[in-house]
């Protein structure tokens, strides 16, 4: 059976927060979003090239890829009818209601406004192994844990917003060569990624009560934050630093 | 249900490899092993300090830790008791058959022979999240796949007893400070390699007998030559480049 292997305390005497105090230590964890990540300052200071814009677009469409999957996984554990109408709402937005709509789509746009051919996308051939443990990671933990501390791994999206309107500020200005149809996933997740944190922050401030409780949501989010800090690490080493793994060996053949 | 993710081909008119065509497929995979990483030639030429050993160490303890764990998914998901009976041999050697013996205390030797605290290695207090997410991978890989499959994937032993010796061979030159008693590891997974590996081959080349299924195998094994190098990455960015996770932010909690 999998499992993952997040800490959990142990009970203790300590007083659990109120929950302006466990909300303010959630936020609190803004400072570790991989908004300040060496990638994403040099990508909004316009300082990539294209292959490493492509890079970082191929390779987070896996994330993209599988946020649907671990979406499903928590209405798969969720016995809780008015929970699980709220959430479904994820999964339309992001598969689309038909061909031509919705988050992937907009994401494979975004794929092709940079210069990648969707069936490259579509087949991961860009895909680095340590962005793809770390994405695979979180749709295990997904599935292998309850309904609400899953709700809490994606409380990231308290930091979204932020990170969607520097991309929309910036890359114009930086990447002429990126075609502005690009662009319409980040416009998109302004409002969408505002409303689904509304209810994953009730339910996490709900759920979590206790202080150990309430120590280990905050672990959750941290470990959601390691995800998405480390996918941009194997990107770094590969596209920056120019070490893709087996850069200097001689069989080099690809996973897929 | 957690998955994995390795690409299953399609069934194909291509003829099957011999089985000695196959097991040849298999071994030329020699090239891509960790030991050509950067990491592993700089510790095996005497290059890296006490840090960045002591890092690589922690870091593999790690995997170390969950061996058995994994090892134990397959004899779970395995029906022959001959298979079971060569296999539990490998949970036995790693765990000891008591206090003070086995793979795992030998790797506990190997830590404070170079300067680590047991408690440290035990909570994982070094451990970074690339290395988390690539060690997690594997081990939920071998529990929803098939044991054959799983046997397929240790196959990185057929080189190890090559990158053990190295390290018996170059670190007392270089690393005088290392104590010797803290290479027991190495030296017993000379034979114990030797063994393992032996069996998961002979599983191997009588599992995958069709063209598609060959190939399946290759990407098996290929998935766990890209864990085996994920995890250096990681360890290459926070003990050489100095890039550990959140080194540039200012709230720097630890996940556990």
């Amino acid at each position: 059976m999998a499992r993952h292997t997040i800490f959990k305390p142990n009970e203790s005497n300590l007083p659990a927060w109120s929950a302006k105090e466990f909300e303010a230590k959630l936020r609190e964890k803004e400072s570790l979003y991989h908004i300040n990540h060496p990638y994403q300052t040099l990508m909004n200071e316009g300082k990539m090239n294209r292959k490493a814009i492509q890079g970082w677009v191929a390779n987070r469409f896996y994330y993209q890829q599988n946020i649907p999957m671990k979406d499903a996984s928590i209405l798969a554990n969720c016995t809780d009818v008015n929970a699980r109408r709220l959430w479904v709402q994820r999964i339309v937005d992001h598969d689309g209601q038909s061909e031509g709509l919705g988050g992937i789509e907009a994401w494979l746009q975004l794929g092709e406004a940079v210069g990648l051919s969707r069936d490259d996308l579509l087949h991961n051939t860009h895909l680095l192994p340590g962005v793809r443990f770390a994405v695979d990671a979180y749709v295990t933990f997904a599935s292998s844990a309850s309904w609400q501390e899953a709700a809490c791994s994606s409380l990231t999206e308290l930091f979204a917003p932020t990170i969607h309107q520097k991309r929309l500020d910036n890359w114009p200005l930086h990447y002429p060569w990126i075609d502005s149809q690009g662009y319409n996933y980040f416009k998109g997740r302004l409002t969408e990624a505002r409303r689904d944190v509304e209810h994953g922050l009730r339910v996490t401030l709900e759920h979590f009560t206790r202080r150990h409780e309430q120590e280990y949501a905050l672990n959750i989010l941290q470990f959601k934050l390691d995800i998405l800090w480390s996918m941009l690490d194997s990107m770094w080493l590969a596209y920056v630093e120019e070490m893709p793994p087996y850069y200097n060996c001689s069989l080099n053949e690809s996973v897929s």
